[in-house]
C-alpha cells in the first residue's frame, strides 16, 4: 500500500493516446495519459467512463456537443454515448473506469491498445 | 452530461468530514470532503477506498505506518484494513468508492453519514 505521485507517474512516459494503470480498486482501474490532436469517434457498450483534467485543456465532442474541460474539471461519459477527446496541446488526464474498459471501444484501430502498461 | 469543476464544487460546503457526492460511474461514486483534525478507526469490508488530495494535505494512518499524502498524490486503501485519516490543517480530497461506501465503515459514531448530499 503505497501512495501515487500523479505527477511523477506523468514524468515517466511521453507518447499519446496510451493510457498507463496507476491504480486498480473494486474492479475499476485509474489510468493517467496524455492527449495531443484528434482521437477517433467511438462508445463504450458497457462502461461509462471518467476524464479528470491534471493538466492543460481538451475538448470531449459529441455527436451533438462539445464539452471543455480544463484542469481541476471532469466529465462522465455515460455508456453507449460516441464521443471523441481533442486536444489542441498536449493535456493530461485522468481516467476512472471498469478494467474492462478498451481505449476505442467499439472501434478496432491503430489507435487500439489492447493491453496497457502497469507504472 | 455536463462537467464538473471541483473548486466550483468545494466552494459550496464548507464542514468536514461530510463527504459531497459530485459523480456516479458503474455503481462506483466520486466525493468530495473536506477533513480537519482526526477522523475514528474504522474500515470497509467490501469495499476499497481511493483518496486523491485537491487541496493541502494530511495523513493515512494504519495500525502499523502512516502514509503522508500531499496535493496531487492518491492512495487506495484496500478492503478490509483499518484506517485513520488525519489532518493538522483542513484538506480537500476526492473520494473513489463503490456507491455502497458508509464514511465510518464496520463503525457506528457521531460521525456516521448515513446519507450523503449530491452537489
Amino acid at each position: 500500500m503505497q501512495k501515487i505521485n500523479i505527477a511523477e507517474k506523468l514524468s515517466q512516459f511521453t507518447d499519446y493516446w496510451n493510457p498507463r494503470i496507476v491504480g486498480e480498486l473494486n474492479g475499476q482501474q485509474v489510468k493517467l495519459a496524455k492527449f495531443k490532436g484528434e482521437f477517433i469517434w467511438h462508445k463504450h457498450d458497457n462502461e461509462d467512463e471518467m476524464f479528470l483534467v491534471i493538466n492543460g485543456k481538451f475538448s470531449m465532442e459529441f455527436r451533438d456537443k462539445r464539452v471543455d474541460l480544463n484542469e481541476g474539471e471532469f466529465l462522465i461519459v455515460p455508456r453507449g454515448v460516441e464521443h471523441r477527446p481533442v486536444a489542441e496541446n498536449e493535456v493530461s488526464v485522468m481516467l476512472f473506469e471498469p478494467a474492462t474498459t478498451l481505449n476505442t471501444g467499439n472501434i478496432k484501430d491503430v489507435l487500439t491498445k489492447e493491453t496497457l502498461e502497469k507504472i
